[in-house]
């Protein structure tokens, strides 16, 4: 019934959370009419049902549940709302051609967001519990994942802190919740190029800071550096660090450069998990799934800005893309750097390594992990592929 | 009726925010019991009433409601739950011994509001006239500011991004909403000399990021970096910055060093406004009570642990304290650094200065600007003193 295929992986002895089993499940009596999956704008539809699990120290978990979806009733003394006691993970279910419901590596989301919820001192649940709960929200709300293969249903999970004092400490309360939206393409010009500015004047994350889970605070505080970066002519930043200008990440997605590297070797580089970049999934099966082909060097390792600069300088560059949950892959074709327009090559609008990723990681993600499941059983660090969830 | 006396120093030329006069009040038909002074919590007690203003792109400002306390019905996927959309000021009005109650420099939070709004991407406001709205509500809960001179009716203004859907941009509606609770003393040691542990493992600000405004993200992210001092015997966190370790601020409270310094001069110090340090609205109170006084050297200078370590063996240190709206100012007595206690004069308690500092300042908040009005009329740089509000 329930196919936890990437579970094989990974630990899961985290208390509390209770049992799945005592979902209680309170159906909607009316529903919402599905959206025209064309020109669906990302996360602005919501389906019929949420999933809410409540906690508190006195009382640890309550039993999760299921309800139509609406407002929450928020006390308006509470953390979530004054110190961003909060923070969120990003799913995507998938409908493939055998019309099974499947989520791409969920147990890393459910990991990651544990992770965050140590980082925002919010209490420890169970991955596989929360887990299931999820599934059972998305069998609820089934008939709302696309049958496309260009849309799926985005599964957001959200944590908040409810206690209701102004006082800056651990919340004794907390409020687990998901929502469901279905998406099409996360950015409106599809799969075209995007240009970035590169400007150190705002920093998105620091050593010591929160930069590597997924709170909250991270997000609001890049909305101002974006609108600027649209001011010069540029759809998303490309958020640098320190003073060599390190590459980190791009809006709200990972980044890679596809390249000859300073010692003549073909390269796939990212930088390293070293405390200031988000452990995107994507970013990970991209690094698996290139390892896996042995093709070219695959290096979590800095990049700076000065590296990419003589790389185009000598034609060294073949590709850079983003990645994440939202847009999968997303070739960039410019970056404004110091007053100068840096022109990424990019045939085709889609270049071949973006587009060989994109297309291996949306079969996985629509089709199951086919011929990478046996990788599941015998490694933990091979991509391990869909989740079958209905 | 309303006397403004600080405003004469500020512009408040925004647009925005409806006037007050259109406020709508719905009073509440149950009234809550006043609570015990003694012992009172921080932030756990709330009046019987708030204040809700909203926003959207295409009708502005609605007018504002001053309503019954009580809990506010929040769409699951706005942004101040997702992103950290949010930000939030703290002012304190004071019962005097005539009876009336004063706000301290209100303007200076709905000028720093503004700016964190600003930095937010969340719409502008007219600062006078949500000052007014705040006095109105202080009005209707009067009953609440404590008959006492060791408490007083704290005042949360809090602003959210309420924009229903997942993109990470700016938000189209919006929720400004103030909250008030009576408070005693903010630690419950009193004004006991706090024990700090400072180590560069959490970083609070960064240039290029928030530190400088009042959101949410910078306060939930500091949660554990406080647990973690408790872990180590100590009270709060002192934060440092920089290869260099450079004193920043306390816990949620800006930091002064009040020593000889390295030229052998008496020196007031605290960090300079470089983008990582709050503008606090009690530091900029002591700076400019300290510069009229005009009996030492008041620097707004970088302060390393090296300088600090230094000065105290060479006995050079006289008192540190931290400052902020909740505790006003609270002396340090031991810094936990590298493995070694640090110890900070603090005779009896409440050293010399921290005393004086402490009894200036709220005698102003508690008594009005008395004889420190004049100065308010003619330089808008001196301690500008309180608003009598009823």
């Amino acid at each position: 019934w329930l196919h936890l295929e990437s579970i094989c992986c990974v630990p899961t002895s985290y208390k509390g959370l209770k049992d799945a089993t005592d979902t209680v499940i309170q159906l909607a009596q009316t529903h919402k009419p599905k959206p025209d999956l064309n020109g669906l704008v990302f996360g602005t539809i919501f389906t019929d049902h949420m999933l809410t699990i409540e906690w508190s120290l006195e009382e640890g978990w309550q039993k999760p549940h299921i309800q139509p979806f609406g407002n929450l009733s928020i006390h308006p003394g509470c953390s979530a709302l004054h110190y961003a006691v909060q923070l969120f993970e990003g799913m995507k279910a998938y409908r493939g051609p055998d019309n099974k419901v499947r989520l791409f590596r969920p147990m890393i989301n459910m990991k990651r967001m544990l992770k965050s919820a140590h980082r925002a001192c919010l209490p420890s649940f169970d991955c596989a519990e929360l887990l299931e709960c999820i599934r059972k929200l998305v069998e609820v709300d089934q008939d709302w994942v696309p049958h496309s293969d260009s849309a799926s249903l985005y599964i957001r999970p959200t944590f908040l802190g409810t206690e209701p004092t102004l006082g800056v400490k651990k919340p004794r309360k907390a409020l687990l919740f998901v929502i469901l939206s279905p998406v099409g393409s996360y950015f409106s010009t599809g799969a075209k190029p995007v240009s970035l500015w590169a400007d150190s004047k705002y920093i998105r994350a620091w050593r010591g800071g929160t930069g590597d889970c997924k709170m909250g605070g991270n997000y609001g505080a890049s909305i101002y550096a974006q609108y600027e970066a649209v001011d010069y002519g540029c759809q998303q930043v490309l958020w640098l660090y320190g003073n060599d200008h390190q590459i980190t990440e791009v809006g709200t997605m990972n980044l890679f450069l596809y390249w000859v590297n300073e010692k003549g070797e073909e390269e796939l580089a990212t930088p390293p998990l070293d405390g200031i970049i988000l452990p995107g999934v994507t970013r990970q099966s991209i690094l698996e799934l290139a390892r896996k082909w042995g093709e070219f060097k695959v290096s979590e390792r800095y990049l700076t800005m000065a590296d990419l600069r003589q790389a185009l300088e000598e034609n060294r560059v073949r590709e850079m893309f983003g990645s994440g949950t939202a847009c999968v892959v997303s070739p960039v074709g410019r970056i404004l750097y110091q007053g100068e327009n840096l022109h990424i090559p990019c045939e085709g609008n889609l270049p071949p390594l973006a587009s060989r990723l994109l297309k291996e990681l949306t079969d996985i993600q629509c089709q199951g992990p086919g011929k990478y499941k046996k990788h599941c059983q015998n490694s933990p660090s091979a991509i391990s592929g869909s989740t079958i969830m209905l």
